[in-house]
């Protein structure tokens, strides 16, 4: 048997930033991860390894973080925890005994039970295994008529880099506009018309009956009867907690099966805590449970649980996830924070919104000047900012953070109006028509009717 | 005599945002703008019309706001202004009537009464006025050895400009780095390595006597008691605020020679606000007078001022200058906001500093990938974040937004790390190396200590 401290349970991006955290908060003790592949992909990386970045090798996620801590790297599998003797055993055959468990078992691929034909050959989906993928890549090369199904990040991201290395895709999605669950339409439209303009092919507002086939992948057939030849059909309907472990060793589960975990992500049992995509979430504007699974929130779940450890110190600030997220598609970015405008007025927020569209630099005749857009999503009555999308150049994924921070600040319009910011002729737009500003002016106009 | 409601000088960024915001705000009121030329400058892109955009009718302040909405622009110059029964005498000899009166005068060049020769030709500053940098562009044609005194932001910004089309640009400084002033040491020798890789001779730690020559400029003696060829000379050192027709209005100004305003930039005399740079500065932090300049704080005050007119609604949550700066030299750009640490230990700070440098993507073999260093200067005993600097891509210009947002709201590190941030592979560092959360953790882990 062996003797740790801190066992860190997936190496991802959860494991890797709990692990490190842990070890650089409590540097007298030990600290181990068992995670099952050698090598780790960077998993937003993932789709660029078809385009991009050429090969999974690429897309590592380094060691040297952990091995310059002096963490342990156990590369295995963790198959049953015995959480009253406090003891790991592991595929190989090892028991590992531990003072504090994390869990960072990120999540897999949904595969839809009602889909028929998901089990022929040339059908796939984007899971985080190396091994999975260097073959997905393999087999890919003698295929050409290549159908996406779901137009979330993932399927987006996949499209344009199978597209970019010159297959023939064609990209379904059951919504209006590709990206549609995380953007409002004005926003998921102009997404849409970009990937279209790179040459993939975009069937929105289609619903997927089965794939059919003779053993391998030979066509899709639609809700509405047609259907489509294909040479091999990517799934990315998405990803649910990978718990079995979780389960079988006795904490509670909430309805969508994420593992149950307070704001410090303690679970229901002692000493055990679950971070990331295996880890249940809650939604920042509403409290309500939810089901978004993203890296930068793993990551700072992973700090928060390995903060946690021993003692805590402050009330958290954690307050449960806000939806942050950017993609890029050609030249144009797109970047979402908090509530877009159709799942507020769901929820029953009453909003106002405001956008602005300027330029990226100023004067706009600088070179690489670019088009930014700014919505804000706001609560009519108090003025503080719910929400904010944007569309613009690649600073854009800086952007959406301040916007992600006024958010997570609880600021309101007329706050951001007062907020002074810093431009420069060849980064940003100008200080007079900054959009950010100016779509707040466009709100706190509204408010004071 | 002509009546108007509101009636706004200076027509640079302040005038522009006073008077579209007061428009807006108010429109069933008359609003007039009187700006001294025909064309006005973006006042930060003016480095940019010696190289990059070429000519200065690039880099026009659009009037596209004002004629939408109905503000009238009158060619003028104000020159007396009686504030008892509210009337403004210009210099065509027009009378204009007014209820409330924004100054927007802005700044003019610092031209130091110690330095001798500074009337020779070919000596010039870089004021805001298009006519003046049309001359300057058209004299520099025929001029090969160009002498730039000051290495703030316009120095650093025109040197590398003049250095692109070929002039021998010499750069000199009093401190021991060019933009000693604004950014800490390992920043400031980054950016003059940068900018002399580039062409640019820099001789920092030189103090400049005279500069010499019959009629015309001829070369420049330092404090050593070298001296240097030189075929013309820019003097960026600064500016100064614009403030005689406030003076001969009777306005109260400070021991700097800026216009008194309060935190609504209301003036000593009633219905008369003043913003932008003529304006008064308080510091962020100390709440003492700042002189520091920036269009960006210059819009946030106009903003204020134009809201403030005819009624307050809420304490006003302007609370001072916070400084955001950010520059571009070559594919580096550089960033500051708030106190860096030298500045925080002269006010008597005690302070812990964090610094990370990561990549801007991830992984980072992606193509554009470029380092990303942050630095935060952070209150030892409350954790607070006090300031902030980056070097990186051109992101940069919007990730210093961020953390001035953290400034001023008064984030603690604890709170960044505890904060969610979006991340994507083509637009930003990873999750679990983005600097800006990574140099928070080094901060609060020595705060823990």
């Amino acid at each position: 048997m062996k003797k740790t401290d801190i066992l860190v349970i997936g190496g991802s991006a959860t494991g890797l930033v709990a692990a490190m955290t842990a070890k650089s908060d409590n540097p007298h003790k030990n600290v181990t991860v068992i995670r099952k592949e050698e090598k780790v992909m960077i998993p937003c990386g993932i789709p660029y390894i078809y385009g991009t970045t050429e090969t999974s090798d690429n897309n590592i996620l380094p060691d040297g973080g952990l091995i310059k801590l002096g963490v342990d790297i156990v590369v295995d599998e963790a198959t049953k925890i015995d959480t009253k003797i406090k003891q790991c055993e592991t595929k190989s055959g090892e028991i590992f005994s531990y003072e504090k468990l994390i869990l960072g078992t990120g999540s897999i691929p949904a595969v839809p039970k009602w889909l028929d034909g998901t089990e022929l050959d040339n059908v796939f989906t984007i899971p985080k295994e190396k091994v999975y993928l260097d073959k997905l890549q393999k087999k890919l090369e003698g295929l050409n008529k290549i159908v996406v199904v779901g137009a979330g990040f993932i399927g987006v991201e996949t499209s344009d880099e199978l597209n970019k290395i010159g297959k023939e895709v064609t990209l379904i999605e059951l919504l209006p506009h590709i990206l549609g669950a995380t953007f409002d339409d004005e926003f998921a439209s102009d997404a849409q018309d970009q990937l279209i303009s790179r040459g993939v092919t975009v069937r929105s507002n289609c619903g997927i009956k089965s794939i059919t086939g003779k053993d391998k992948v030979e066509a899709v057939t639609f809700v509405d009867g047609s259907s489509l030849e294909a040479d091999a059909v990517i799934l990315s309907l998405g990803y649910i907690p990978n718990t079995d472990l979780a389960k079988n060793m006795g904490l509670d589960l909430n309805e969508f099966g994420f593992i149950k975990a307070d704001q410090y992500r303690r679970t229901s049992i002692t000493d055990v805590f679950a971070a990331g995509d295996c880890a249940e979430k809650t939604d920042f504007a509403t409290g309500r449970l939810s089901k978004i699974m993203l890296a930068s929130t793993a990551c700072t779940e992973a700090r928060i649980a390995a903060l946690s450890l021993y003692e805590l110190n402050t009330y958290s600030s954690f307050k449960g996830t806000v939806g942050i997220y950017s993609t890029c598609i050609g030249d144009t970015a797109y970047g979402v924070a908090g509530l877009i405008e159709k799942v507020a007025n769901k929820e029953g927020f009453n909003i106002i919104t405001g956008s602005f569209t300027g330029i990226n630099r100023h004067p706009g005749k600088i070179e690489d000047s670019h088009k930014e857009t700014v919505k804000l999503i706001v609560s009519a009555k108090s003025g503080v900012i719910l929400g904010g999308e944007v569309l613009g150049g690649k600073c854009v994924g800086q952007l959406i953070n301040t916007i992600g921070l006024a958010i997570q600040n609880h600021m309101t319009v007329h706050d951001l109006i007062m907020t002074q910011i810093g431009t420069q002729p060849l980064l940003t737009a100008s200080p007079a028509g900054f959009p950010l500003i100016k779509a707040a002016e466009i709100v706190a106009k509204e408010l004071r009717k």
